[in-house]
C-alpha cells in the first residue's frame, strides 16, 4: 500500500521533507505540494515523479489524492493547516513548533481529543531529535542502567548565524528542541525553568545571544541549555549525561578526518540538515510505516508540543523576570 | 512504479539484503526468497509482507513476480545464479565477490556481453564501500584536489573473529574490498601486489592472520592493506590518503561517547553490518532507484568484480612465492 | 646558587611536592621535612639523598637551613604556619587553599603589607592550574584574540571519589581551583555567584554531589561551574571558553589511544597527580627559579588567594538561601 | 653535587639541550658552550647563567670545568668528538646517530670498550624516544602483556618540510630512530629490511619522498616504517603496535581543543621540539642523574647505535637493489 501525503510549505524545510519522503521513504508518494509562491513549489515538484502544485493549503488537505500532510510552512500557520486536517480526519505531522503558544497548542490538543476520544492520534509533532540514533543510543543507556542514575544534563546548541529574530524567539523556535528531548530522554516532565544571559555577543544586536537556561525536571535532574544561535564556528549540537556511575555524551558526527595546515580535525555541519539528515528520514519513515501498517505512530503528539510550549513560556517568564526560577504549568 | 526483487540466500547477509530492501529502499518490493534451508527463508519472510520462500534459486529467478535478483548466497554459487538471470535477461545484483576465480568472472563479463553488447549492463557486483558515505567523501576530496596527489593509501580491515578458512579465503573474501575500493578511490588500476606474513597470531591454526599486502597502481601510489581477521578488539575499517600536501582518513563511525571506569571512549561495530549499514542502504536504494527509472546502473559491474578477482590471484601467487612482487594480469 | 627549601607536611600533596622539587627542579634542595607524624615524614626523606625531619614545622620555618617554606599541611593550619614564615621574613609557597576563611585570608594579607609594603610579595599561593600548559594556552588564545570576545566559561572538575567531607567542603577544597582559574583566564573578577543542587547522587551521603555554580565575572561573562566529587568514572578537568568568533576547550590528556574488547578509548588519570604533574613541576619551578635569581615570584599571590576565598564564601551563602544569587564581597 | 656539561654545537639541537640543561635538569650546569660559529654559541651562552664559549671542541672536551660532554654538533663530526671524550675518560650524550656509518660507529664501540671492558659505558646515544612518555607507555603496555602478542607495528614518521638531502638520508638521519625504538619496543633485534617508493611528491626534487620501509624483526613481527619529510601537514609521528589480543597506539598530543570556521581540530606540532620536549628533558635528567648518583647511565649506548646503522645500512642497500629484502649484518 501507498500512502499519498501532501506536503505544505516549500521552504528550506518543506522541501527537505518533500525530498526525503520521495527518495527514502518506502510506502510514501509525495502527490501535492502546496504553497503561496507556486514557482517555489514548483521547483520542488520537478524533481519529484507525479507531484502537482497547488497555490492552496486548505485545498491540499481536501485532496482525494492526499491521504495525510506534513505542514511544513512558517509556524503562525500550524495551527490552522493542522485543524484543518483534523475536521476532514486526515493524519497530519507538524513541523515544530506546533504554535508559538500554549493556548493555540491546547486548541489542537483538544480539536484532536473531541475527534478521535481515546483513540489514536491524528496529529504527529516533528521533534525530530527523537529519531535521531544518537539521542536513541543515550535514552537506550541511561533507560538500560549504564550510566546509574541521572543526575545531570547539558545540552548545547549552537549554529552558525541566525535570520533575525528576537530573544524570545531564540527560545520558541530553538530550545524548544531542548525542552523536548530532555524530558523525553528522562522520561520526567519538566517542572522549573530559569532563563539567564551570558555576556552579549558584539555582532549580535536583534537578541540576545548566546542563552543560558537551566531546567528542574521531575525527578530532580538539573539540565543547563546553552544556546547560541551566532556562534560563527558551526553547526554543533551536543548532550551529555551525567549520571551517578559514569556518563554519555553525543559525538561529533563526521566521517573523515583530516591532516591539513598544521591541524588535524574534521568538519562541522554548516546547518542542522546533514547533521540530523538520518533523524528527519527515520522520523518520516516512522510516520509513513505506522499509517501505512495501520498503527499508532510513534512520534511526539499534540500533548507533547503543548508540554514544549508550556516549558518555552515559563522560559520567557523568567527571562521577563531577570532570571528567576519560574515553575511551568501543567498542562490541562 | 514498483521493483519486485527476489533474494536468493538467506544467510546473515541475504537476510540483511531483503529487511534492506523492504524496510529502507522506495520502489521495491521483496516478493520472493529461495534458499535450501526453507526454514531459514520463512522465517526471513515472516518479517516482510507479502514474501513468499522458493526451495530452488532457479524457479525464483525465472518467477513472473520477479523483476529483479539479488543473489546473497555461498560464493560458489555466485556465478550460477548470475547466469541464469542473463538467461533470462534480469538484472542481477551480486554479492561480492562475482566470483571465487577470474576466468568464472570472466565468463559472467563475456555472457553478459554478449547479450548486451555496448548496452546497459545486466549485473551489478556488491562492492557496498563505494556507497559507504566515508568512502564517497574521502574520494570526492581528493578528487577535488584538496590533498595534493595521492602518494600511498593506508587500508586496515580488522574483525573480531573468522569463521574457518585459509589464508587465500581471507584474500579473495576479505582483502577483495581493497581490492575494488583502493583503485577505485585513485581512479587508477592495481598493476602490481605482494603479499607478506607479519608474525603469526598464537591463538589462530586454519589461517596467516594477520596478514599485510602492498598493491601498487598505474600512478605510482604504492598502498598498503592490513588484514587481521582474528583482531578480536572489533570490526574496524580505516583507510588513509597521504597526499601531496594532506592526508585525510576515515573516522571511526561512532554515535556516543563514554566516560566510565576510568576510561573515555567509544564502542566498536561487532561486525560489518552497524559499521556498512548506511553503504548496503544506499547501494540498494542506487540499484533499485536505476532500475525504476530505466537507467544504467551505479554500481560496480561484472568486469569491476573480475579486475578484483585478477587482483586477488595475483596475491594469492605472491603468498605461494615467498613474498615476491607479482604483475596484475590485465583482463582479457 | 641553591635554594634551600623547607616542606610542611608530608600527606600525599606534600610529599609529591618534595618528590618534584627533588627530581625536577633545578636549583632546589629539599633540606627539611616536618610532620608530626614522623615516621611518615622519614619515609619521604628516605627517597630525598640530604633531607631531614623535624616534628615541629616552627623549628623548620626558622632552621638555618631553610631558605624558603613549602606549607602542604592540613588546610586548618596554612595560616598559622604562612604567618609564622613572614614573621622570619621567608619565602612561602602555599597550597590552596591560604586559607579556609576570608577573614584568615585577610590576616595574611594583612601581615604581609605591613612587612613588605608595596615590594614583592613573601606568599604564593599553590593555584598550580595558572601553570597548566593547557591552560596558559587557553588563556593565550582568548588574549590574542583568537577567540573574539568571551562569553560564556563552561568549567567542569569531576572525580572518581572524594573523602569524607560536607557540601561546603567541596567549595571550599575543590571548587576554589574554578574561583581562581576562571578569573584568571578573563582577566576580570568574580562579582556575583549562585550555587545550585543537581539530584543528588545516590551513592553519596555526606554532602550534595554533584553541584553546579554560576559565576558573574566583572566582564558580563557567564561561567557554569559543574563539580562532581564521586563522579566515579574518573579524574576529568574540563574548561571551554565560548568566545564570539569560535570556541577552545581544554583536550582530555592521554598518551596511548587502546583499542580493546570492542571499546576505542583512552584511560583517565585516577587522581589530579598525573593530570596536572607538568603543572606542578612548573609552578615549583618558576617559584624556585624567581628566589634564586632574586625576582617577584610569578605564582599567585595571598590577595588571589583572598580572592578566591571570598569568591567561596559569597557561593556558600547562595548555597544556605536556596540559590539565590549573591555578590561577592570585595577585598578590602 | 653539580655535573658540569660541556654543549658542541650551538646550532637547533645544542641551543636546545643547552637551555633544557640549564632550566629543567637538576643537578647539571651548563659550564662551556663549543661552536666554530663563536657569534652563534655566544648568544646561547647568553642565556645561561655561568656558561662560556670556546671555537674548538677539543678545548671544551679537555677543559677542567668540564665533566661531561653532549655532542649535538653536525653528524659527521660526532665519531671525532666521542673518540676525544673517551680519550679523556669523560662521559658523553651524542646526538643520533652516533654516526653516519656502521664502520664509524664500530670505531667507537671498539674504542669504548677497549677502555672500559665490561664496566659501565661512557658514551650515550640520544635515541630520546626512548623516553618520551608515550613510548614508554607502550612498552609497558606490550611487557605487562595486556596486547597479548605483538604482531605488526605500524611507525610514522611525517614532518612539514626539510632541509636539502638525499634519499639515503632520510634514512640515516630520520628513519633511523624507527630502526632504534621498533626492537626497542620489541625488545627483539631488526633481522631483515626492504625499503619501497612510494608515488613521489611532485613539490620534492632532491630525494625519494615519501619511502615506505619493512622491518622484520627476530620475534617474526613485521613493521611498517612510513617517513614522509615533506609532508606540509605537520609534524607526527604516530606508532601503533598490534597485537593478538589489542592495539595501542601513541595519541597526538594537544592541549586545546579549537572549534572554528567550521572546523572541531587541534593544532600540530610545527617541529619535532614541542612533540619531544619531555623525552628530550626527561633523556637529560637520566643521563646527568645518573652521573651525578655514579650509576650506569640508562641511555642508549654505543652499540644501540651501532645496530641502527647497520639497519640502515641494509636498508639503503634494499634502497639500491630496487626493494629486495636485504639481511642486516650482526654487529662483530
Amino acid at each position: 500500500m501507498t500512502l499519498r501525503v501532501g506536503v505544505i510549505g516549500t521552504g528550506i524545510m518543506g522541501a527537505d521533507h518533500a525530498a526525503i519522503l520521495n527518495a527514502h521513504v518506502p510506502g510514501a508518494e509525495v502527490t501535492v505540494l502546496a504553497d503561496t509562491d507556486v514557482p517555489r513549489a514548483q521547483a520542488v515538484a520537478d524533481g519529484i515523479p507525479g507531484a502537482r502544485v497547488l497555490a492552496d493549503a486548505h485545498a491540499l488537505i481536501t485532496s482525494d489524492d492526499v491521504d495525510a500532510v506534513l505542514v511544513a510552512s512558517s509556524d503562525a500557520t500550524h495551527v490552522e493547516y493542522v485543524l484543518a486536517c483534523l475536521e476532514v480526519g486526515k493524519p497530519v505531522l507538524c513541523e515544530k513548533p506546533l504554535a508559538p503558544t500554549s493556548a493555540e497548542c491546547a486548541r489542537v490538543v483538544e480539536a484532536e481529543s473531541a475527534l478521535v476520544g481515546g483513540g489514536d492520534p491524528l496529529v504527529s509533532v516533528g521533534f525530530m531529535r527523537r529519531f535521531d540514533p544518537g539521542y536513541v543510543e543515550l535514552k537506550d543507556l541511561l533507560g538500560g542502567g549504564a550510566l546509574g542514575v541521572a543526575l545531570m544534563v547539558h545540552s548545547t546548541g549552537r549554529s552558525v548565524s541566525a535570520v533575525l529574530g528576537s530573544s524570545e524567539f531564540t527560545v520558541t523556535g530553538s530550545a524548544i528542541h531542548d525542552f523536548d528531548i530532555v524530558p523525553w530522554l528522562l522520561d520526567s516532565p519538566v517542572v522549573e525553568v530559569a532563563w539567564l544571559a551570558p555576556r552579549q555577543s558584539p555582532d549580535v544586536t536583534d537578541r540576545q545571544d548566546p542563552q543560558l537556561m537551566l531546567l528542574r525536571t521531575g525527578d530532580g535532574v538539573l539540565s543547563t541549555v546553552d544556546v547560541f544561535l551566532n556562534a560563527r564556528y558551526g553547526y554543533d549540537v551536543r548532550c551529555e549525561i551525567v549520571g551517578s556511575r559514569s556518563t554519555a555524551s553525543l559525538s561529533e558526527p563526521h566521517r573523515i578526518e583530516r591532516a591539513e595546515a598544521l591541524t588535524q580535525g574534521h568538519a562541522y555541519a554548516a546547518d542542522w540538515r546533514p547533521r540530523f539528515a538520518d533523524a528527519y528520514r527515520l522520523q518520516n519513515q516512522a510516520w509513513v510505516g505506522s499509517l501505512v501498517r495501520g498503527e499508532r505512530s510513534p512520534l511526539p503528539t499534540a500533548r507533547d508540543g503543548l508540554q514544549a510550549a508550556l516549558v518555552a513560556e515559563a522560559v520567557i517568564e523568567s527571562m521577563h523576570s531577570g532570571g528567576d526560577f519560574v515553575r511551568v504549568s501543567p498542562p490541562t
